[in-house]
């Protein structure tokens, strides 16, 4: 049997690494493949044996990874490891043939999340994602208010419409929110202008006033990440040119206190 | 019988604004849910309780408002104080069974625009955005003149049309507005050339006009923030330098001046 | 009758200015309301009388502009100039009932564009729109080559489809500039995918190519404004910097000879 | 016969790339015109004779390029001269009877792909637009992998769907893709909703997140392209003045040495 330093060693290896990439990237394959009949149904038992030897080896790969910890908590502290847990312990369950086998297969596709754990440069930018969301949260609630006056606006004189898009508040807010991508906005405006011809005047308005907190949201976040880059950047070489003119009026200062001296000999 | 300071102590407290903000959101939801019939019919006793309640909140709270002021008048001096009381009187009136009854109902919505008033950052997020406005409003007259000449041309040529949309002026422009939004604006051409078969000519150019002068009123407010930000930051700094500069070369100017009097001596 | 001076006064008075601006207004208001025949049509006279006045009122105005010019020729130096006086002649010629009656009335609208002239910013923004043009020039000249090959391959392929989008080499650029609308470009997909299934990639591919080539337009267009920014403000500021330090690295040269005069002494 | 020398000279010179140019740009005119039958059929043999007249000349200039290197090999080290050699080599191969006789016709049109190599500015836009795709891989590895989910996840529950649009993994993608340019994604979500009616979760989730990433890669460009020119430019001025400030450093420096040895006197 391995040691622990033989399991440390594996661990800390860039090959096994590596191949746990390779796993995740193979199966990803395997698993579109095999949405498609003609190729997967005659092979029905190598998708059966892929499945198997991928929930095996993640097994074994999550055994490794909690065996060469020192204390078996510090695995837990990496939320990114309470997620690997996580799937490969629920892929785990015998829930083939219970009422749950439906979502068992589905959490099989988290598996290719993984790979978002093998590349740091993914990481960065989902963290970069992540910390753009602080300067939009309030454009954001703003957008949820306007989505809010429009939907009960709408539901209350549209209610009535055949094609029940203003049937109800939530149904209101998906009407509104496809008004917002331009989706065919025109058909819902034109079956609302038969009820009331000035029913135009509430699209238009929405569509304006949407498409311009939208558009000042894109701004917002763009200046926000500049001021960033201008403090990190620019701000470090002023303030070194700084200190070298606060070093330079220090020795004038000697200077002309030495001058000072030189006339009163 | 409460007395004026305890009023004023309440209506400074936190969990006065709070509670205020607690029951617009309740209110809000209350309405969504309101729209929802097979869950708000069974309930029609709750929700018309809910509105009174709501009602009478209101109008104890601009009571007590008001009251604490030292002299009516200046409530009345903020804008939003102005547009809370008037949502609150309005919503008051006895218009139920009056021909304005949908109308006062429809006012209680903008109760929820109250939300507004209750988080900083949104009064400051729409100040931004008012603050947006005239850097955009020269490009907004040069969109309406592009506008205006399209839809008087477009009403010239294809006002004949089986679909009505050149029938008059404002048709057309809202037609227009439709062509921006690229929504189906290509069965708005291809109607249009079966007729003329150079009315390709007509769109794809408004298309690109009107696409070019709304990109450059983009680039135009991105330009304006930046600005805005330049002479704030770096600003700041590059101008303490230049002070620090200044001192140098007063200090430089005082030591040449000294060494003149040595020299002579 | 009026002496020179009297006409060269008014012609630089500012109510004549405005009242040509509020002219060509009330006109474009006018011919708006024309194009509702529900509005216009009982009231032929008065649009007729109202064409006849604008008519007489822009040859006036022009005729005073030109003999307020010391001399005619300079009158015609300013293309705004020469535009107006194009547009006042046209209207006078007697095409009603010619074959150019159509031309003729569609003339009228140019009127319009007057607008422009009145109002300096949008004279600005202009200039603005027409100084971003040779940033993209290049960049439409790629797109025009991609649209090229696209519209040459789409014609090569797709010319026999019922829908006859691919008929010739102009239908074909027209299809695919609605593809980069992604006005309904499924259906040109699914159309196309019926005979080649690999149809996908032709589409997906040049929306791929098309959009990035857009997309970078765009931010060459931003960052060459931010660049111009650049250099007209901060430059300013650290070229004025620059000269004080270049004031001083002289003051402490002679300083520095001065001394040495001294120690020779 | 021509000597080498005067071969060379013809290459070098500047009529020789214009006359190259204008014979592509006649080309793809020609081509352009081909296409629409009205006007080509009855010229069958005069468009005959510009496909032989290019295909020679193209040969002959590329015989020249050829002979005027030094060594042959030369020749061959830019990308763009063995893109040339190849177009030319293709079109000369007699396959117009054989089954490749379409590929060869087709192979024509990216002889007007050598218009990008005739202005030297759209060799540098393509230069940039290569330069732009590693600001952006990694985004598009993270976009690649929400499609794979949302792919995956949508193939298992709408597959059965009529429309066919979620039959297999790939069509899933382009149905994803779809989706993305917004068109008639609702046509898609209210099929799903008839199955599912949660399905609008799915659809809402993916537009919001997609566009979010995406929206973040566009911030990201801009803000790289940023950083490149901060660093350029203004850095450039700022290092201009930073010597000048060490230069001064240094001479106050030797001043004040100066100044203790007159003192030491």
């Amino acid at each position: 049997m391995l040691s622990k330093e033989k399991i440390i060693k594996i661990r800390k290896s860039s090959w096994f690494s590596n191949l746990t990439t390779g796993i995740i990237l193979f199966y990803a394959i395997a698993l579109g493949f095999k949405t498609i009949h003609e190729i997967a149904d005659p092979y029905g038992t190598l998708f059966y044996s892929i499945d198997m030897f991928v929930t095996v080896y993640f097994l074994v790969e999550i055994l490794i990874k909690l065996y060469s910890e020192k204390n078996i908590k510090d695995f837990f502290k990496s939320g990114w490891n309470v997620f690997d847990f996580i799937i490969v312990i629920i892929t785990l369950l015998p829930l083939e043939n219970s009422s749950f086998a439906a979502i068992a297969r589905l959490m099989r596709i988290f598996r290719v999340l993984r790979l978002l754990n093998s590349r740091p440069e993914l990481k960065k930018i989902i963290d970069m994602l992540i910390g753009a969301i602080p300067a939009i949260v309030d454009i954001v609630i703003l957008m949820f208010i306007i989505f809010y006056i429009y939907a009960i606006v709408g539901n209350f004189f549209f209610e009535e419409l055949k094609s029940g898009l203003w049937k109800d508040f939530l149904t209101a807010m998906l009407t509104l929110f496809r008004v917002l991508t331009f989706e065919d906005w025109t058909d819902v405006m034109y079956e609302a202008m038969e009820l009331y011809s000035w029913a135009w005047l509430y699209f238009v308005s929405f569509v304006i006033i949407a498409a311009f907190v939208f558009f000042n949201l894109f701004v917002a976040v763009i200046i926000d990440e500049m001021q960033k880059i201008n403090s990190e950047q620019t701000d470090e070489q002023l303030s070194r040119e700084e200190d070298k003119i606060d070093l330079l009026l220090e020795k004038v200062t000697q200077l002309q206190e030495e001058i000072q001296e030189l006339k009163k000999r």
